[in-house]
């Protein structure tokens, strides 16, 4: 007889959606070590946080976080809310002893996130930030295909891109993702942290950086309403943008290898273009996420006038995740790597011993970044 | 108040799994007018229909699918099972008043078929044939764009092809998909069917035929036990392959255009490769299904210069189906394209009003497919 | 000493100008055992033939192809006019003891094809239709591929398809390529032609076809002035279209693989788009002639979590003809196809002995385009 | 009655065989106000030299590049020697009249470029670096949209890589493009130097520059015989490498675009990997130099649910230099962007006028080169 695992999920918007099917789907598609039971959202909107709850599926709905947190039925709370909220819930949950999944970024900055791990560590409980990506069937190959030496014993170059353009209109308004004082930065923590977290993952720690920021359009319409900004409506009057249009680096692992990034919401026609390459001595791997079930390998072993950029279909049941879902060729979406994140999750917490990326993954995130905006900041190299 | 509908769904292998996913799922992302209640399932193998039912979440399972007819609170009759019982299952239903989802092949033959739209027909049930793919936002964006002109006022090709490569192995088994009794035909009714509907419903009906068949491997192990096949274990014994491995036909639409089709089970590297172009006076539409999330256009209206095939990402908020789900740029997967069916099915049968594709496509679909065998059989042209 | 060949070349348009550009380069790419010299350049209009010498680099011209085959310094007569002439001329020049270079189509039908065949195998004269893309790299490779077993011990299909737009606008006039009594047929000797000459090449002789042919738009302007039509002017008056906009055709090779081709000049935003599939027990090729430098290549004997098309940059040194031209990732273009061609058959006339593809391939080639024609006017399957 | 040009070409290796076709070839496909004439080749090897001409089809050769400046009848000449003698070579030049074509990077360093603009210049000679890049037609298909404003009226990011893997083997020898002496520098001044070219030419001039720089593999086999390198035969004792392997570096251009640039020699699978993307307000252009027949466009203004990168065949008529070559669809190879760049250059001689690239670029690059070698030694950010 399985163990049920209760949760509380704090956020209902865009994360929150996507959570909350993850969680209704992982033990219909992963043979789990426990029940999955959602048992309460949390928002501070109290109407839209009962309309999420019945649309996501959800037991219950609370507007006070704290009442997930004093649940003693709680196992775990998972945390999808704006960026400054997250330490503080963290935290009270680690006290509580419970297992936490927190979205990205870890915390505002790098004494927060200290905090962070340090409540995890002392009250010894499981935990994940979600860095889902690390998930997509063609990045854990990635990992797997690194590990068992297929791109050599040397890896020479990491060069990613994250590229939108949701916000190239200047009438586009000035949502929360756009104040620095909710969302510490922009295109740097919520979408360089993504490709940022990606190398650390394949290619190693980062030793050094130097970067630089954008801000393209400086002042913009207020929002008429908060919410999730994608479809924001825009006011007469306006303000100042004051974070990142776009950040560039480059910089060096500590293994050699160097690193050259750029996130920005100012590429037209890039819709969620993660795209990477990797160059070892042994060959070459590439990843665009918008064609997320594809992986590039160029493997200079193949035989000298057959050599050529394999177009890998990750959707083989022997691929990671995958044989969990459909047979070859039938792509799955973005939401699944939601599940498969929570499906390790789970048995993690079952295990009693955290998986990757844990806080300290989301810690180490925060300390490149952070060092990257005071490079750009101070125009000057720093060392981590 | 919405009104509840009770699902009874027939089947519980590959197809029920994909079923029971959309039957959960459509509710959550789709605004119905009606709830749906996943009721009962049904397979004639009880402890796997149990197991299945747990998994796919179920309230209760069955092994005789007459009580499913029979029980007076299912609203809906999905089939799900081998070709060989669509039809009995479905007049069943239709006399029992049900509305019915069928997955394709609707029959094993013209007059199985004639006899099923005849059923619903007489019974007034609101009805549906699965061709799933009609739904996918790319397929469905490919229509609306064809409807609005953008392809120019005449087609003239539609050149399609299914490819996959799952039996190349000689030791693959003698599953069911490769016995005609059961499965009827082989590539032909599986796959071909595909893009004979997809040709039906972008570019019109269908002329006349001229096709060949191929069993590329006549003679196979027989199966250790009675499955799915992807993974079925083979045994010493060997039997003949008595469908077709591939199938390959030319012929014309009404409307002039030319059509060229070729389905396989023998293309090494094709995982479940659609593609698909069609070329009109005004433009070309291409597609490939193991990129769902793309559509290629090609517009001769475009400046001289700069024109070019398209790579539409369609995945915006506008497209097709899209906005139920994820931001621009983040994919949707196989299993979708049953939710989005399903999503119209229910709408369908709240208004008591069938939807396309009706039973009726399905036995248009099968008259084109039986002339193609006919064709194929006597080597000569039929004409519909 | 290297010997010197003398060049009389007939035809001074399109294939002219590709012709002495090879002509010209292949002594300077190539390590050649003779001299090539450009000696005399023939076309009915004097004028017009004087500004092709003066342009493409002949010593002399001439009006009647008589005189380049009564000269007795010449060595290779080059056949680059309209399809109705070849015959007459290369029967000619074989009866004069020139070795021959003819553009394809060999002949206008099987009997003149036959003929040729006859007169150069009486003569003894070095033979060769120029079927140039046998020479693209890229397809050299296929062709080594093949034979080395890359693709298995067995050929499944072969569905290839040559597509261009060039007369899709109803306005554009009935030039020489459009009618019949001088082409002989539309895209069916012109661009079907080829596809059927590298499945010949590269996968054997073909069994048994059923075709079918479709000209769209019956009906054109007339041409002002005779010229080379794809930027020909328009008059007023009308006139039928006799040749074919587009043949579809299946078939069997003799080894059991499946034929699908089809050649079209109705597919919008296709240029001059030549792709195939070639679908073995060991793998798949696919080729696109737009892309000309790259070939792909499924191994189904790579790792199986690892295999996918490779996208093999047919540019090193040691892919067929490379050598000769740039480092890696230097493409070559249209052209240089020709030159592979001369250069090989420069060498044939030097040893004596012809190269494929020689005239007995041009009239095997034909011999398949007219049991299509057949096949096509009388709508059945005609066996070869 | 045209006037002749007579060519005085100073080296004779790869780019000597390169400038020699595009000398013969220019006249044959582009109407040119002037004859051009292959009068002399030289270099220090006499014999090589010698066989130079006789292969690549000039009337004679010398042994000191002295005769060919002091010969009164040479119009131009062609710089393809090594970077260390480009200057002295094209000071000489200058001061004797010649109108001078050279090849790139100009000179060695900032200095030795401003003696040779300043040669150019005081002596009022027709001058060209040549950076035949800026020819491709796909590239100057890209200038033209540009300046006609298809990518709205704002760049913000220009992002370009030149990837190659010519000497990732540690084994490969230190041929002179690995020596500082000789070089200058590594994948900087090669192929850096082609990347920042085409960003100063598409998006504008570089206002700060921050670079790091990395040699991968710091020791190597001597080169048993200097010759061009690619081929290069390996002794058993080794010598430092003095260049760059690899290069990468942020910026800002003059209009408030972002720059980041990335080269390398070490990229497993990257031949000759060009690619850049460019970011405008109103849309998006990407190119691929293995794929240089082509160009990516993304038009923003297109209608919303149809909207995706184009893919743009960059073979017709209309496109810049093509007409000249073949019809569309039929792809043109790296040695014609010489040929492009030599017509353009002729045209400029017999105007007396130069046409960009002037050497004036070739300095303009050389500060921007200067600049990042300045900012990767100091590791600072430097203002240009």
């Amino acid at each position: 007889m399985k163990k049920t695992l209760n949760i509380g999920m704090i956020g209902y918007n865009f994360m929150g959606k996507t959570h909350s099917n993850a969680w209704r789907q992982v033990g219909r598609f992963f043979d789990l070590p426990a029940e999955v039971r959602l048992k309460t959202i949390c928002g501070r909107n109290r109407a839209k946080t009962e309309a999420a709850a019945a649309r996501f599926g959800w037991e219950k709905s609370c507007a006070d976080w704290r009442e997930v947190i004093d649940d003693p039925e709680i196992d775990i709370v998972d945390i999808t809310t704006p960026n400054d909220s997250h330490a503080a819930i963290a935290i009270a949950a680690a006290e509580a002893g419970k297992a936490i999944l927190c979205e990205k970024p870890l915390g505002m900055n790098v004494p927060e996130c200290e905090k962070m791990v340090t409540a995890v560590e002392k009250a010894g409980v499981v935990n994940m930030v979600c860095h889902n990506y690390r998930r997509i069937p063609a990045i854990a190959l990635a990992k797997r295909m690194i590990e068992r030496g297929d791109l050599g014993d040397r890896i020479y170059h990491y060069r990613a891109r994250y590229a939108q353009e949701w916000i190239m209109d200047p009438a586009f308004p000035l949502v929360w993702r756009l104040q620095a004082d909710i969302a510490g930065s922009g295109t740097h923590g919520d979408i360089d942290a993504h490709i940022i977290d990606l190398g650390r993952y394949l290619v190693g720690e980062i030793k050094e950086v130097c970067g630089t920021m954008e801000t393209f359009i400086k002042e913009r319409p207020l929002q008429c309403e908060a919410g999730e900004g994608l479809t924001a409506a825009a006011s007469q009057q306006t303000g100042s943008v004051t974070v990142d249009d776009a950040v560039c680096w480059i910089g060096r692992f500590q293994n050699g290898a160097l690193a050259n990034l750029e996130a920005t919401r100012f590429a037209a026609g890039r819709k969620n273009h993660i795209t990477f390459e990797i160059n070892g001595s042994g060959g070459s791997l590439v990843f665009n996420f918008e064609d997320m079930n594809r992986l590039g390998f160029y493997n200079a072993a193949d035989p000298s006038d057959a050599r050529g950029f394999r177009d890998i279909l990750v959707t083989e049941g022997e691929h990671p995740f995958v044989g969990s879902w459909w047979p070859a060729g039938h792509i799955i979406g973005y939401e699944h790597t939601f599940v498969h994140t929570f499906a390790d999750f789970v048995k993690a917490v079952v295990d009693g011993k955290s998986v990757q990326p844990t806080f300290a993954d989301g810690l180490a995130n925060e300390r490149v970044l952070s060092a990257i905006s005071d490079s750009a900041r101070d125009q000057k190299w720093v060392i981590l």
